[in-house]
C-alpha cells in the first residue's frame, strides 16, 4: 500500500521501518532532517511537507507529540485535509486529548475522509518489535481497513467505540495505572518502614484484593521484581515525563467535561514533583523515591 | 481443645460458633448477654471475665473492635494476661495498630506467653464460610501451634515475620485497596462521562496495565460485574465505615513512622466524606458516588 507516514520520532521512526519491512511504499515527513535522511536510506520517500506526503497516499498515519502538532498537521494550509485524496484513511497513532482527535476526525467526515484516532501502548520497545497495542475509536468499518496497515506495527488492535474513545481508553487506563503505581509505592514503602519484608508483602498483596499490575508486573521496590526496571536503578519502561504528559491529558479532559479525579490530580502534582526534582527521564516507578530517600 | 473466646461480634459469633463445631471446649466472654446466651445454648461455657475466660484456657483467642479494647482485655487486672496459664498461646484476630499488637504482645511475652497477631479478612461471609484469611505475625513455632485451630475458622494463614506484621500487612494491603478502588471509580467515571461504554472500558483496563482486583473482579461501575456489589446496590460486601478504620490505622501508622502516604490521606478523607454523606453502611465500592449523581 501507499502509506504516508508524518512524524519521524521515537516512537514514529521504528514504526515507519517496520512499514517498509511489510513492503508497504512509504513516503515520510517530519521536521527534522535526519530521520526522514535515514527512512530514505532504508526506502522511504521525502515529502516536503504533511500535504506533499499525503497526495498520493491510501493511507496516512501521524505520530506527533501533542493535540497541537495533530491539529497543525491535518488542518493548516500545508496539512493532510488539504491534499489527501478522498479515500485515504487517516490514521493518527499520536496520545492527544479527544476534544482534539474528535474535532480534527470531524473536518476529515466533511471532506469525505475517514479518520481514526489509535493511541498505543507498548513504548519504543514495543514499536520496534511491532508488538503495539492500538486503542482506535472511529467508524467500525475504517477499523476493519486499518487492521492489515496496523498489523504491520502491533500485536493488539481494540475498537473502543466512536472518534476519541481510543484516546479516552488510553488516558483513563494511564490515570489508573498512574494511581496504582504511587498507591503501590506507597504501600511497600509503609510496609518497609513499619518492619515487613517486601518481597512478603509484594507476595501477600498479589494475592489479595490489593493485587494490581504495579504491584504483582512492574513492582516499584527494587528487588521485589528482577525484570521491573526498579531492579535496575529504573532505566528503561515508562519514562516519569511521558506518564507526566498523559496525566495531563487526562485531568484536561476531566476539567472540561466537569468531572472530578480527585487522586487522579493529586498523582499529577506528585508526577510533577518528581519531574521538578530532575527525575523526568527515570522510568515512572521511580516515584517511589518521592517516599523514601533510601530505596535506589 | 480448651479455647477461651472474647469478642462475639459480627465476626467473632461465626468464628466461634465454627470453633464449637469443630469440637473445641468453648468458654466465651463479651460485655453484651445476648451473644453470650447465644453461643451456651450452642454448647459453650459463659465466663464472667475476660482473666475468667482464659483461666484454664490452651489457646485464648480475642476479635475486639480497636487497640484500646485489646489492650483492655489483655492488659488490666481482669484481663487475660492476669489469669492466662504459661503455656497458654494468646491469638488476637482484631484489626488493630502494629504498635498496641506489638506492645501487647512484648508484655504477654514477659509472662512466658507466646502472642500472635491475627487479623483477617474475607468479611462476615468469609467468618460464616469459616474460608477467612488469616495475616499472622509473632514467633514462627507459635504459628505452627495455631494452624490446627485456625483451620477450624478459616482457609489461608500467611506467616508475615514477626510480632506486629499480620496487622502491617492487612493495612498495607487495604490501603492500596482503598486506592485502586477510588482510581477505578474516577477512571470509570471519567471514560463514562467523555463517551465510552464503561463494560467496553472495563475490559481495556483489565487487560491493560491499568488492571486491578478493583477493575477486574470488583468494579465500582454498576452492571460491568453481576456479581460485585455495585450491581446490587452497594449491599453487602466490604462496608465503607470497615474501610474508613483500616485507613485510620494505616495513616496514624504512617503518621507515628513519619512515613508519607499521599493518596492513602487523600482515600481516608474521601472516605470520610462519603461517611458524612450517610453511606458507611454500603459497599465501599460506593465511593463511586462522590464521582457521580446518578450511577446508583
Amino acid at each position: 500500500m501507499k502509506i504516508a507516514f508524518i512524524g519521524l520520532g521515537n516512537m514514529g521512526k521504528p514504526m515507519a521501518r517496520n512499514l517498509l519491512k511489510a513492503g508497504h511504499a512509504l513516503t515520510v515527513y517530519d521536521l527534522t532532517a535526519e530521520p526522514v535522511e535515514a527512512q530514505c536510506a532504508a526506502g522511504a520517500a521525502a515529502a516536503a511537507s504533511a500535504a506533499d506526503a499525503a497526495r498520493v497516499a491510501e493511507v496516512v498515519i501521524t505520530m506527533l507529540p501533542s493535540s497541537p502538532h495533530v491539529r497543525e498537521a491535518y488542518t493548516t494550509a500545508n496539512g493532510v485535509l488539504a491534499a489527501a485524496q478522498r479515500d485515504a484513511l487517516l490514521l493518527d497513532c499520536s496520545t492527544i486529548d479527544p476534544h482534539t482527535a474528535r474535532a480534527v476526525a470531524a473536518l476529515a467526515a466533511e471532506r469525505g475522509n475517514a479518520m481514526l484516532d489509535a493511541p498505543v501502548s507498548g513504548g519504543t520497545g514495543g514499536a520496534e518489535a511491532a508488538t503495539l497495542t492500538f486503542m482506535v475509536g472511529g467508524d467500525p468499518g475504517a477499523f476493519e481497513r486499518a487492521k492489515p496497515v496496523l498489523a504491520s506495527m502491533g500485536k493488539n488492535f481494540v475498537h473502543c467505540g466512536a472518534s476519541g474513545n481510543g484516546q479516552v481508553a488510553k488516558i483513563c487506563n494511564n490515570m489508573l495505572l498512574a494511581i496504582s503505581m504511587i498507591g503501590t509505592a506507597e504501600a511497600m514503602m509503609l510496609g518497609a518502614k513499619l518492619g515487613i519484608d517486601p518481597k512478603l508483602l509484594a507476595g501477600i498483596i498479589n494475592t489479595s484484593s490489593g493485587r494490581c499490575w504495579s504491584s504483582d508486573t512492574y513492582n516499584p521496590y527494587p528487588g521485589v521484581i528482577q525484570t521491573a526496571p526498579a531492579s535496575r536503578y529504573y532505566t528503561g519502561g515508562f519514562g516519569a515525563e511521558l506518564m507526566l504528559k498523559d496525566l495531563g491529558l487526562a485531568v484536561d479532559a476531566a476539567r472540561a467535561a466537569k468531572q472530578p479525579v480527585a487522586l487522579g490530580g493529586l498523582a499529577q502534582q506528585l508526577y510533577q514533583m518528581m519531574n521538578a526534582r530532575g527525575d523526568g527521564g527515570k522510568d515512572f516507578s521511580a516515584i517511589i523515591n518521592l517516599f523514601s530517600g533510601n530505596v535506589s
